[in-house]
């Protein structure tokens, strides 16, 4: 099977924790925004006129007739096919689980630089996003990462689900190098209470296949379009 | 099967898209945050030193041994039991990618009154509070609202999935009704455009349980602990 994901071609941002699985697995995928007229195509499937069932946003991932949006609804699909989730029904739910928690995380840290509207630019919003910024930093961004620890302690690791390797250990390596990048000040205090996590990060570092990924082209860096972004005032 | 459901006992908040499912089902199901030692449980399952896989937060809801967390993955895993969901992959991906844009929609109902900080009082952010709820009023609610018109316009109706009932139009119902407690005026204005949503809330409204349910004290009131409120200042 080929795989279609359709995601915005400029930002890593919520499409990144989908490439990351495809690339981790090896699979066959186009990342069809990125190509010639794929953003043409993105958009018709999602406003043309005669789509039966359009996705709301970008991500969404074309496999086989299925068009499946949602970063944590797509995961949860590729997941067995791609050998990177369990296949038992509880096990499954509880890593679904985990990642919606991932997408509550990512929507906070969205919201660092966006919190009165994401139709403002952050220019217009820079002090109520310093106060936002701080709380993020003290209280919710250790409140998700400590959660994530805690998981991770209780499964007995090496992953977050014990033995077994999963998409979620990625998007933890994922939240990793994007905290890093957008508040290192803050992420590095903060590295300091969640140690596992930051060997989850380690070791995902060293898989083959990410390792490859990471030092392509096709790994977007980080930037001011995405959502983890790098604005020094909101980093104390 | 007697499900047990864990969510605050003072409001609706995101614990109601599971209770109304419940209740249209005409499912057992206790809400044990409510009954006596109740709250001490619910704490237990999420903080308690021996859960191996504590939920980030509530709602939550076991069944059997399984403990489910996530409003739209609770839904997920109901729905086909609860004979609110059909039993196909294909339908079941697009109902709970629709519901998860319930979830995405909801948290930005939640920020009209905590845009800088969930941590704060509504007191020590009420002029960002209006900002948002601007943007909110005449931008996100119409897209969200419009995307769902959408969808069910082209499903032939009379529900989002078309002829079949699903809990997303359960949830739908709880939209239409949070929006006219919380901005009568600006969703006075939004009901205009979104004329099918208004239909399906007058439906839902009508199904015999649901006409119970709602008429009973299990239905908590609106209030303004939970995440529709009716704030004034901010309904423009």
């Amino acid at each position: 099977m080929r795989y279609q994901l359709f995601y915005w071609p400029e930002i890593q941002g919520r499409g990144e924790f989908v490439r990351l699985a495809l690339e981790d697995a090896g699979a066959d995928y186009a990342d069809v925004a990125r190509t010639s007229a794929g953003m043409d195509r993105m958009m018709a499937m999602m406003r043309g006129p005669r789509e039966k069932r359009p996705p709301y946003a970008p991500p969404f991932l074309k496999a086989g007739k299925l068009v499946i949006a949602q970063a944590a609804e797509i995961l949860l699909y590729l997941g067995p096919k791609l050998k990177l989730a369990p296949k038992g029904e509880a096990d499954r739910l509880w890593l679904h689980q985990l990642q919606l928690t991932v997408t509550d995380f990512v929507k906070e840290v969205h919201d660092t630089h966006h919190p009165v509207g994401a139709g403002l630019y952050y220019g217009d919003q820079k002090e109520e996003a310093k106060r936002y910024a701080e709380g993020f930093l003290s209280e919710r961004a250790p409140k998700y990462l400590g959660y994530f620890e805690t998981v991770l302690k209780r499964s007995g690791g090496p992953w977050l689900l014990g033995r077994r390797f999963s998409y979620v250990d990625l998007s933890i390596f994922q939240i990793v190098e994007g905290m890093r990048y957008a508040f290192p000040k803050g992420m590095a205090r903060i590295e300091k209470k969640v140690p596992g996590l930051v060997d989850v990060h380690d070791r995902v570092m060293k898989r083959p296949r990410i390792k490859a990924y990471i030092a392509s082209e096709r790994r977007i860096p980080f930037n001011e379009s995405g959502i983890f972004r790098h604005y020094p005032e909101l980093d104390r």
